[in-house]
Formats: C-alpha cells, structure tokens, sequence
C-alpha cells in the first residue's frame, strides 16, 4: 500500500509547512515593548481559556472514553481519542501562532502593507494546514495501522474507529464552537455597551478593561473555534465516505483502493494547497483580497489536476465500477463528482460574498435602511439574512442532481470530500481574519501612528470579508458532509437489518425500515429534528446576552472601583474580565453541547417505548435530515445575515450616509450588534450541531449492533 | 341524508347569528360627528383598499377558471370559484362590520369597560361566526348538490371539486394575508418612524397623515387578512379529510358517513361556538382576558360534548372501522382523537401565551435586555422568537404520534378538523383586536376624555394578546392542516399509480414510488421546500420596508407643502396616504404569492426533465413536507417573537425600567417595529404559503390524471 505511505507523507508535510512557516514567523520583529506587553496579556488570556476549555472537554471526553471502551471496544475507544486529541492540537497549535503573529503584523504593518499581510496570512496559513494534515494523518495513520494489524479494509471494527475518530473531533467542535463564540461575542458586544456606549470611548481604547478579553476573544473564536469545525467536517466527511464505500463495494476487488480513495483526494489537495499559499502575494493593485484569492484559485486548479492524478492512478478514468446498490460509474464520472465539489466550493463562495460584501444590493440596503432608524436596519438585516439561503440551497441541491446522477450517493460523498479537500485553504483564510483584528486593536493600545491603524484597519476589512466566506464554505460542507453521514447512517442500518441474525446483529432482526414520508414517524422525526437548530440557536443568542451582562457588570465596577482608570491613571484589570468570560463562556456552552449528542439517543428510546423499534429507527433516521435541513436555513441565515450588518456598518463608516457619528451609523451599529451572535456564535456552533447529531447516532448504530 | 341537512342548518345557523348581531350592534350609538367623521375616513379606505386587492384577484381568479376548466371541469372550476368568493365574502363582510363597530366601541368605552367589550367582541364573533359558517356551508353545500346530481359520494369528480375549493379559498388567503399584512404595516412602521420619530408627535396623532392608513390596516390585515387565512385552513382541512376518507373508505359500506363525519363535526362546533359567545361577559373582577377565556373554555367543552353527540349519533362508539390501508379503529377512537385536537388547541394558545404574554419570563427578558440598548433588545428578542418554537413543535409531534397510534392517518386528520372546528370562536377573539385598536385611535383623533382612552387602552392590550394567540393557533393548526393535505397528496398519488392502466390515469403508467429519505430527490425536495419559507419572508419583510419608506415620503411630502398641517391649522390628506399603500400593497403581493403557486408545478417538471417521473413526484411531495417543516419553524419564530416584542414594550411603558421616554422604551420601540413586520406580515403570510403549495399539488395529480 505505497499509496498510504504518499499519503502519510502529504499528512506529514503540512506539519513540516507549519514547522518552517513557524520558524519565519517568530523570527519576525516583535514591536516595542508596550507591544510586547500587550500581546502577552493576549496570549495568556487565550492560554488560560483554551486551558480551561480543554480541562473540562477531557473530563467529558474521559467519560465517554470510557462507555465507548466498554460498549465497544479499546480500539474504537482509542480512536475517538486520537480525533479529540488531534483536533485540539490543531486548533491550539493555530491559535498560539495566532497570537504570536498578531503583534508581529502590527510591527510589520507599521513598514508595509505588503509584509503586514505576509505574516497575517502566513500565520492563517500554519493553522490552516495543520488542520487539513493532522485530519488526515489521524484518518490515515489509523486506518493504516488497523488494516496492518490483520482487520480486513472493510471490517466493522475498523468502521466503528474511524466513526468514533469522527466523535472525538465532533466533540471538541462543539464546545471549541459553543465555548468560544459565547466568549468572544459576550467580549464584543459587552464591551461596545460599557465602552462604546456608556463610556464613550472608542473600541480597542486601552483603558476599557474588556478590550484584551475582546482580542482574546477574536482567537478562541475564529481561529481555535473555526480550527475544531473543520477539523471536524474534514475528519468525518472522509470517515463517512469510507463508510459508504466500505458497504457499497463489499466483497468487492477494488474494495481497498476505493477507500483509499478519498483519503488519496485529501492527501493530494494538501500539497495543493501548500503550494496555494506562496501564490499570496500583494500585487501591483495593493489588492488584499485580490492576493487572497489568487492563493485560493491557483489551489483550486491545482487540486483540479491533483484530482486527476490520484483518479487515473488509484481508479484509471474508464474503469467500471458497480455498488453492491446496483450503481454503475467510470473513474471519469468519480473525477467529475470531485469536480462538482470544486465548483459548489467556489459558488458558494461567491454568493457569500455577494451577500457579506459591501459593493453588492444587499449590505448596501441595508446600509440604506439604517437611514430611518434602528427598527428599518434590523428588518432590512433579516430580510438580507433570509434571503440568502436561497442562492445557496439551490446551488446544494444542483450539486446534488448532478454528482448522483453521475456516480450515485458515493458520487456526492466523494465530491464533499474534494469540496473539504480545500479546507487548509480555507481556514488560512478565516485564520488571517484574527490576526489582523488583533494587529489593529494591538496598534491602537500601543499608540501607534495613525497610518499603522490604516493598514491594519485594511487587512482587517478584508478579514471580515473571508471570515464571513468561509462561514459560508462551512455550512454549505457541513450540511453536504452531514448528508454524507445521513447516507452512512440509512445505509448501515439496512446493513444491519439485512444481515441481521441470532448469533449476529441479533438486536437488529425483525425490524423493518419505513423512511417512507408517508411514515408519520418519519414526519415527527423531522419535526423533533428541525426543531434542535432553533432551540440550540436560542439558546447560543441568550448565552451571549448573559455573557455580555457580566461583562458590563465587571467593567462598571472595574470603573466604579477605580476612577483613575478613566484618567488613565490606573491600569484596568484585563485579567478579571478574561476570567469572568472564560467561567460565563465554559458554563454556557455545557447543555447546549449536550442537546446533539442526547437527541438522537433519547429520541430514539421514547419512539422505541411508544411504538417499537422499527418506527424509532425510522424516526431518528428522519430526525437527522431535519436537524440537516433547518440547521442550514438557519445557519446560512444568520452568518450571512451577520455579515451584511457588520458590512453595512463598514460602508457607513467609509462616509456613506453621513459616515461614523451619525444617526445612521448608530442604527448600523445596532445591527452590527445584533449580527454579532448571529453569525459568531449561534450561527457557526450549528455546523457541529448538525454533524455531531448524526455522527451519535451511527455510533448508536453500533453499539446497539454489537 | 338527514345529516347533512342539518349540518347545513348550523352553517345557515352562523348567518342568522351574524344578521341579528350585526343589527343589534348597528343599533349602538355612533357617537360625536366628529368621530363618525374619523369612522368614515376609516371606512373608505378599508373598502377602497379591498376593492383594489379584489379586482386584482378576479383577474388572476379568472384566469386560474378558466385553466381549471379546460384542465378538469366546468363542475371542479365552479368549486374553484365557491371557495374563492365566499372567503372573499367572509372577510368583506366581517371587515365592513369591524370598521362600524370600532367607533361605537370608541363610544360605548365612554360608558363603562362592559359596554366596550361587548361591542367590540360581538363584532369580531360575526366575523368570526362567518368564517366557519360559510367555509362549512360552502363545502357542505357543494358535496350535497354533487352528490345528490347522481355522482358517488367517493368519486372523482367530486374529490376534484372539493379541492378546487380549498384552492380558491387559499388563492383569496394568501392575497390577502400577504397584501393585508404589507398594507398595514407599511402603515404602520412608515407612520411611527416618520410621526413619532421625525415629527415627535405620539401615535394615532391626527396630524399624522398616515394615521388613518394605520386604522384601515388594522382591519384589512388582522381582520379580512385572518379571516381569509382561518377560512382557508378550515376548507382545506375538511376537504384533505374528505380526500383522506374517500381513498381509505373506498368500497366500504360506511363511505357516505365517514365523508359526512367531519363535515358534522363542523356543523355542531358552530353551534357550541355561537353558544360560546354568550359566556363572554365581564365578571366582578373586570378581567377582560378572563372573560374572552370563559368564552373560549365554554366553547371547548360544549365542543367536546358535541363530539361525542355526533359521533354516537353517526359512527357509534363501539363500531368498528377498517382502512383500505388495514388500520382497524372505533367510534371510540375517533373520539378520542377529536379531544386530542381540543387539547392541542388549547395547549399551543398556552404555550404562545407563555412567550408573549407580559407576565412570563421571555416578555419580561426582552423587557430587561432594552435597559442595555437596542442592540440587547433584539438579541434577546430573536433568542425567544428561536425558541418558542419548541414547545409547540413537541405539542404537534405528541399529538401525531397519539392520534396516529389510535386511528391512523384519518385519525390525525379528525383531530386537525376537530382542531379547526373551533375556528370560529378563535376568530372572533382575533377580530375584536382591530375594534379596539381602532377604538383606541378614534379616541385620541376625536380628543375624547382621557378615562375613554384609557378603557379602549385596556381593550387594546388583550386584543395584541389574543391577536398573538391566535396567529399561534392559526400556524399551528396550518401546520397540522398542511400535514393531512400531504397525506392526502401522497395517498392520492398511490391510488393514482396502484389503478393506473392505459384507459384511466395512464399518465401514472410505470410511476414507482420512492418517498424514501435515502432517495436523494426526496432530499432535494426537502431542501427545496424548505427554502420556500425563507425567501418568501425575505420578500415580505423587504416588501414591508419599501411600503414604509414610502409611506415616510409621503407623509414628508405633505409637512412639507402644507406647513399648517403640524399647527393643527390645515388637513393632512389621508387618502392619498391610504390610495399610496394600497397600491404598494397589491403590487408588493403579486410576486410572492405566486412563489408557491409555481413552485409544485415548475419543480415537478424541472425534476422530470432531469429524472423523469418518479423522481419528480417524489421529490414534489418532498418539497411539499419541506416546506412545512421550515415553514412551520419560520412562522411560529416570527409570529410569538413578534408578539414578544410588542409586549416587552407594553411592560416598559406600564412604568417598568424607567417607564416612557426612557432609553429602555427607546430600544424596546425598534425591538417593536422590527417585530412589526415579523408577526403581522411575513410570519402569518407563511400559514397560506404552506397550504397553497400542498393544495396546487393536488391539483396537479388532479390535472395529471385527467
């Protein structure tokens, strides 16, 4: 198997990438030391949040160790260890680049534009590829050392680990999601209350005591936050598509290339992507997003050949294959599938963009609408948010249409995972986004000449930017991954059923599968299913508002107890405020976090009682797609909806409608405040919410089959 | 048929009912001249504005004939036009009865808060009493003259007319609910942001030349706007039951009465309704809710004996009955359903009173949350709009799976009409919002003693109460509505494809039914119908800002070229205010309401071009529970957050966190203004969207067939 030996080898460049990359970076100037002093209070807070995140994941984390050890196996055990742990390093390897690199782009901004953006992209890029690769090298290096270790490629011990690797990195992106949305929200917009507001200073003003927790928060949230989610989509789209090919090609002779496959895909689009990031370069326009997207689309022609490659070498473009379904398709048609997937990535792309940019109709009517009034700029902001999951269901469902009719449901799984093959890309993308908030908010505390804040202040536009892309590329791959795994699921229990005996599966016999939607149970599924975006969404927006209750509280009192702070006589204590949030955020995210993963199981035991097993497995089954389907109207809604107000604010603030200070930039803020927790907190955490539902309930699948 | 002569007599029973109270409210003393001056303003517009939107649908009514005609029958388009004139007739009516009975509410309220009551609820029970009394009547009447004109009680043709009724009931519903709704709040957001805010002038100022525009959409929104929609569902529901009954009685001896059973069941609620209205009398304790509650109570359980009566008297408890489908049950169990409706009505008019009443914890956080700004206030304003969609969500799943578990698919579809059956009296507490809305506002114009205004005040803050009920009944109950119109559809289309044959339904030759969720058509029929709901409230909500921006013009327009307007010295025009809506209303309205009219049709054929067939009738009837699943979630959200906004203010201006004019009343205003739209356009719009889609459907297999 030389093809896993590349593989492991792509996996393990990326690390090399983040190595050298790292190496670049730190041997950057620091800035001064008020600089220095700032970015350290930055660093410990992020430490002391993650820390603490961590510490209390891994107490959950041992507890379902454990019951997977015992109802499973060691082995499936460990690996739902392997996925937690590697997705936890991923994103708190990234987020301690990020936090580093911050001050080092304000000190190179203060030279250039040009070397500003190097090093906010390089950093971006550290964790975008640790992503990717450490994904893949958990995937991998498993599946290669159970396969080694005498389990047949599609043997249900090896299934059930990578299943429960995918738990593990489920695990970690909710709370990473949950936890640090509500932190960072409840900074930000506690902060612009008590700061903005109340106090009249303006934001990133070093003697508001929340302004570290706001940059702290900036990192738990898009860098660490964003980090888990795709790990996470990116680890479970392949385990899924290893799962669908494992029952699709059974028995059959190419059974171990097809699930090399995927991994192959990944391996591939790693080295594109790396190779991606040096076509970042800031061109004679002084176009950020011009550079950025260069990167992006030589990557993404780049993965188009790579994909070629890896098809005619593991598949050959006109070999037959036929599913155990009865599916028929070439090499070409799976080539043409992950091609598909390249295509949805970029629309969906561009359609965030038109939604979140402010050139486009949409934040500009809403930039218009704060014109009369707080009232006309929220319902302008919600009637955008609504309107733009529209673009992006129908392009969904297009890819859809075509990749099955191409190569049936393996066709749509494998161009998920091309469209997730670009995940390092992406999230060097979002990643940069952080840095660049952080450079601007070091520059303004550190007092830095105003045109420092310029440059800062023009990376950060385009971060807001690519943070709102690529909260679209995730939704739109998580909601396609989590139909991966919705098929995996409906796919393994007919496995189940149909090979069900008394010695085997005995749990499994005499049930019949109804997923008709003439099924009432399947109607109620989907009803039970749909409603858990809405609940947990709720639920994420009411933690924020809490979160950021404390806050205000905190920092009045900060005030109120020490006057001299105002005068700037007397230092804030940033620490309290960071302390405060990580308790608040660690508190709030705990029972949302625990509706994904208790839904299908008690679902499914309320239905069993009432009407039998048949109508449960039917009922939570239904229960997946619903979850799939709200989850992403409302998650689309609200992270573009989120970017269109914050945008509006940014157009406002660039002189439209009588520019910062006027009653139309003040209405704009509110929708910017409003937009805070839609598209940073509840918006985001749903993408795991989705996923880490049906991931449960394969995982029920199993234990209720062993 | 002795039975259905009776069930004729109650329907005539509702007209008797709403000539006597109609004359008896006449006799009711109008008041000063300059009040009645003030009514007649009122009176104008509100005819004018119907008018328009009448002629509008006439024209696109015609034309719909027409092709009903030449696809099917003379005899199925004439149903066509029944259900769409008498709903026309119910909301005309009960509008024409509201605008009289608002001034003499105004009057009598100078009396004592008895009299005010009284006047204001008998006027919305005649609409109310019409709604159910002709929707019945039509129905019934139809069914009669078909089936005595020599056609099988289960035949075709009849099937084929009754829902061609239901369309024409839902094309007038969703006209007027979305035009209703745009008009009225375009009026009244436009009015408030350019008066109150602009001007400085307090609501219902006559110096407000949109002030009149906001009393006529009061009533062409809440009140011909609701009845529409109420008359919609109850003919739809009834209908999908007789659809329902005639394909699972077929061949059974028991046919004709099971077709009757629900017709009968409508028949007796109206009589416990109009009995009902006797009950609502204002106690010693001078609760005006109370008093509306005692009504509805009494209602309830004289329904519940009235239930029973009709099914001994038809069925016979212990007779049993066997589907075509093998599912056996008792008159018993039909009983049993039909409380299981009573409950869940009064469960879900509960749980939305819990989330926008003023004494509950969600009004009250909305309320606490404007202390920190209006950013706050919308925040936690969308957190209870996302959640207060779970409870009732979990009411409809229990209330499935228990009247599934006793009689089947019929069973849901009696609990859904005995639901239903109650239309009436709902109604009439949803009607008597807009009299004493109304009231209140021809209070403060004709300058009556501020003791007046305080009673129509008290009036008004239960008519938004009851107004918020009741859209939680009207979706919930759509919702359900819509699910049996599924079951219908999908029932349809089995009985079409198991006697297909090449003389009779040969269009459905080799059609094979896959209405499973691992058919990825049905997966993109989910998503498809699910984005129906969210682009449909995007065009309502951005209809509603136009309408209000240019209501803002307006009114700008006229203080600036008839300064003496503000010194009281000169008239506002009102009319050209109204005359502007009205026109910004209909053309506002064409578009979406033709998005679910399309939909079934061009997503059937765009699926066929692709797949053929089976694929697209799969996918249609998957778009068609889609489109439930969000379209219920969307609609409970905006309709209860909006309802909670509204009250939050309420809470505020009760004296609560600083009281009027405080910063917290400022920001609970915009948490106002943006629910506006939310509750009383997009949010109850959504109720037509869903049945029209499931309706057109079937008129589709319909037209198929043929």
């Amino acid at each position: 198997m030389i093809a896993l030996w590349l593989i492991i080898a792509a996996g393990a460049l990326s690390i090399v990438y983040g190595i050298v990359t790292v190496r670049s970076l730190m041997a950057a100037d620091a800035g001064t030391p008020r600089m220095q002093e700032i970015a350290t209070a930055i660093q410990e807070g992020a430490q002391a949040y993650l820390a603490r995140q961590y510490t209390t994941i891994a107490i959950v984390g041992a507890v379902i160790f454990a019951a997977v050890a015992y109802f499973l196996s060691l082995t499936v055990a460990i690996g739902f260890a392997i996925g937690a742990i590697l997705s936890g390093a991923a994103g708190f390897i990234g987020m301690n680049v990020s936090v580093r690199a911050n001050v080092r782009t304000a000190q190179a901004a203060s030279k250039s534009l040009a070397a500003g953006l190097d090093i906010a992209f390089k950093s971006g890029a550290v964790t975008g590829m640790l992503v990717a690769g450490l994904a893949l090298l958990g995937v991998t290096v498993y599946y290669a050392i159970l396969t080694a270790s005498g389990y047949r490629a599609g043997d249900r011990v090896v299934i059930d680990a990578l299943v429960a690797l995918g738990f593990g990195a489920s695990l970690i992106s909710i709370f990473a999601r949950l936890g640090g949305g509500i932190f960072t929200k409840g900074a930000d917009v506690g902060g612009d209350l008590v700061g903005k507001v109340e106090a009249g200073i303006p934001e990133d003003d070093p003697r508001n005591p929340a302004t570290i927790a706001d940059n702290v928060g900036d990192n738990v949230g898009d860098c660490a936050g964003m980090a888990a989610d795709l790990f996470e989509t990116y680890a479970v789209t392949i385990v899924a598509t290893i799962v669908l090919g494992s029952i699709f090609f059974a028995g059959n002779v190419l059974l171990d290339t097809i699930l090399v496959y995927p991994l192959a895909i990944g391996g591939i689009c790693i080295i594109t992507s790396i190779i991606g990031t040096y076509f970042v370069k800031l061109g004679a326009s002084q176009s950020i997003m011009g550079a950025l997207y260069r990167g992006f689309i030589a990557s993404a022609v780049l993965s188009l050949f790579g994909l070629a490659l890896v098809t005619w070498l593991l598949i050959g473009f006109g070999t037959e294959l036929t599913t155990s379904r009865g599916t028929t398709f070439t090499g070409t048609d799976l080539f043409l599938c992950g091609t598909a997937g390249l295509i949805v990535t970029g629309l969906i792309i561009w359609v965030t963009e038109y939604y979140t940019g402010v050139t486009y109709r949409p934040v500009k009517s809403v930039a218009a609408a704060s014109v009369t009034g707080h009232g006309t700029n929220v319902i302008q902001g919600l009637a955008v948010s609504l309107e733009s999951t529209a673009l992006p269901a129908i392009i969904i469902i297009a890819g859809i249409i075509v990749t099955y009719s191409l190569a049936g449901l393996f066709g749509i799984a494998i161009a998920v995972t091309t469209m997730l093959a670009l995940a390092g890309m992406v999230v060097a993308l979002d990643a940069f986004g952080p840095v660049t908030d952080n450079a601007g908010g070091i520059a303004e505390m550190a007092d830095l000449p105003s045109e420092v804040r310029k440059t800062t202040d023009a990376l950060d536009a385009v971060g807001n930017t690519t943070k709102a892309v690529t909260k679209g590329y995730a939704i739109g791959s998580a909601g396609l991954g989590a139909l991966v795994l919705f098929a995996a699921y409906t796919e393994d229990l007919n496995y189940f059923i149909s090979n069900a005996s008394p010695e085997r599966f005995s749990y499994f016999q005499g049930v019949t599968l109804d997923f008709s939607l003439s099924n009432p149970y399947v109607v109620v599924g989907l009803l039970f299913g749909g409603l858990l975006p809405y609940l947990f969404a709720a639920m994420g927006m009411t933690a924020v508002g809490r979160a950021a209750g404390a806050v205000v509280e905190e920092v009045r009192r900060q005030f109120r107890e020490k006057p001299g702070i105002m005068q700037g006589t007397d230092r804030p204590d940033y620490g309290r405020a960071v302390d405060m949030l990580t308790r608040a955020a660690i508190r709030e995210m705990f029972i949302p976090s625990l509706l994904p993963v208790l839904s299908p199981i008690v679902g499914y035991f309320i239905i069993y009682a009432v009407a039998g097993k048949s109508a449960a497995f039917s009922a939570v089954g239904a229960m997946l797609l619903g979850t799939i389907v709200t989850g992403l109207f409302v998650a689309i809604s609200m992270t573009s909806g989120g970017g269109a107000w914050d945008n509006a604010k940014k157009y406002i603030e660039d002189g439209h409608y009588g520019g910062k200070g006027s009653e139309a930039h003040k209405a704009a803020v509110t929708g910017d405040t409003v937009g805070d927790p839609y598209k940073d907190t509840a918006g985001p955490a749903i993408n795991p919410l989705i996923k880490i539902a049906n991931i449960v309930a394969l995982l029920l699948l199993a234990i209720l089959a062993h």
